[in-house]
């Protein structure tokens, strides 16, 4: 069901078994509602060589109950938003999105956007929004006239240091991923090493390679997986999961959470049962 | 997974969708477990006319899916001992669980009992365990000499007139199921009422139907649903759900609950993600 102007009563954010079972129950609640999904859905399904603990598919490849659970969502006429989501904002009313080139407005979020095990940069926990970003669309002014560095294990911060090449006096780009880099901007110059750490006095000052030293104000870092509280900033976290009850509420009201996200058993039937249960009490919220 | 000596690592109670799915995860994780259903599995889901809302069977009928989820434990060779559970003790080590003519022994259970909105009785709850009473195996012999009422809303009821009659002076036996009640003990009288309330001082002393009362020291009642704190004495309930952690933990150590008996949403996603994080916790709990 389309929102209005990019405005929905339900955002969510992932689509691996609890977002696609959010969804499902999102639209029969009949919300309007957006769900952003990564460019693949959802890559540990698909990885996953025999599931034999979801209830009704005895003995399924990961990828066939992957197609199952797309099938689901199709046949019911949703659509995924294949942008990933790189912040969200409380409002006055709800909250604001800033997913690729565009902003949205949820009244209520439900964040599915499973767990990986990012590890850290040193200084990275530290300087963070004291020149260390996730999302250039949010914090790139800042940075205005001065010089950042990108790492980017995705493709998506190509976009990024589009962008940050107009704002910024110079970028470095860190290129982790397979694909190619094709041509950047003049003032985009291209580091083919490993990061290590990021270092700084009040503020960011250095990023520090294998082989080098860089001077740079600011450094954007995009990783496959968001941890949530880089996603959500104040969001309570506790362990490396999102801190949740059983009515799957996050530490700020109307934003709820659901799957791997929310810790372990990291368990398909969880993931599904969890994202169920948060769309119907979102939906329950938003009256 | 057999047992020796009907000894079990887990015992789950109930076989809807919370309850197989704790078992699907119980075999995983290689426990020794025993799951109890009533005579079917689950009238429930059997009724439900359409579901649109479990991720993998979109537009899928509640009979059909049903059947898919049963499929799944026979592949996996679970079986499933068609009695039921009356009353959950805790023992030394681990738990007593009374189900039919036998004892069973297990050291963690999951209870799956689903929920059912049963209206008790006025004075019943007032005289639980100082008359009133929902297994004769387990407070029978308290009666021995005496005068008892059954109220009898599932055949199993049978039984236990049979079981009493041979403990009792006198049996009143009130049959409020379909099927024939067939011939009993001389000592068992069969009234054909329905019962109103149940009266009584420090102890019950009559039980009042809507034509007659009955003078008698004690009042077992069986219904297709034992309440939870009927089940399993002293467990803590909340509304009128289970109390649980995000572990699917009860009040009690090593008794974990699962599915529409802790609570809404009454959903078959939440139920069988609860099955199996309830199975997947007791099996790191034994270890
Ligand atoms: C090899 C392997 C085998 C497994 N075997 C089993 C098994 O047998 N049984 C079982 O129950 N479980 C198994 N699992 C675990 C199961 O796959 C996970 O528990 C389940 O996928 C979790 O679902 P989820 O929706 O929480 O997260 P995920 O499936 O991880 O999905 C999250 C989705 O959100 C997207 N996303 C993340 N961040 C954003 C963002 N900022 N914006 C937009 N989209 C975003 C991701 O790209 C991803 O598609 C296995 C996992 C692996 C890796
Ligand atoms: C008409 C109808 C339509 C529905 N439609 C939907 C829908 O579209 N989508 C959806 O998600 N949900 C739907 N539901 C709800 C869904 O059926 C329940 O949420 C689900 O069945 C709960 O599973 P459960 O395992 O917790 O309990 P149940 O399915 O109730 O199973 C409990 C089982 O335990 C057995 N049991 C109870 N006590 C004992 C004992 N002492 N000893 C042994 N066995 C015992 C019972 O006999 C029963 O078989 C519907 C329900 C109904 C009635």
């Amino acid at each position: 069901m389309p929102g209005e102007n990019n405005s929905y009563e339900i955002a969510i954010i992932g689509c691996g078994p609890a977002g696609l079972s959010a969804a499902v129950n999102a639209r029969i609640r009949r919300k309007t509602f957006v769900i952003f999904g990564g460019e693949f859905c959802t890559p540990k399904l698909h990885s996953s060589p025999q599931v034999d603990n979801y209830l009704g598919f005895p003995k399924v490849k990961g990828e066939d109950l992957r197609k199952h659970f797309l099938r689901h969502v199709k046949e019911m006429e949703i659509n995924i938003n294949s942008v990933r989501v790189s912040a969200v904002y409380p409002q006055a009313e709800g909250f604001e999105l800033v997913a690729g080139e565009h902003n949205y407005n949820a009244k209520s979020v439900i964040i599915a956007t499973g767990v990986t095990a990012a590890k850290l940069f040193p200084g990275e926990k530290e300087y963070l929004g004291r020149g260390v970003g996730y999302c250039a669309t949010c914090d790139g002014p800042l940075y205005s006239g001065r010089t950042v560095a990108i790492i980017g294990y995705i493709k998506d911060a190509l976009k990024e240091a589009k962008y940050l090449s107009e704002l910024c006096h110079k970028v470095y780009f860190l290129p982790l991923f397979e694909e190619q880099v094709g041509s950047l901007q003049q003032n985009v110059e291209i580091i083919k090493d490993q990061p290590v750490r990021i270092n700084g006095q009040q503020t960011v000052t250095e990023l520090q390679t294998e082989g080098r030293r860089i001077a740079v104000n600011g450094v954007f870092i995009y990783r496959q997986t968001i941890l949530p509280d880089q996603l959500v900033p104040g969001l309570e976290i506790e362990g490396s999961a999102i801190k949740v009850n059983r009515s799957l509420e996050t530490s700020i009201k109307g934003i709820y959470a659901a799957g791997d996200c929310t810790g372990s058993p990291y368990q398909l039937a969880k993931a599904v049962g969890e994202g169920a249960v948060a769309a119907l009490h979102a939906a329950d919220f938003l009256g």
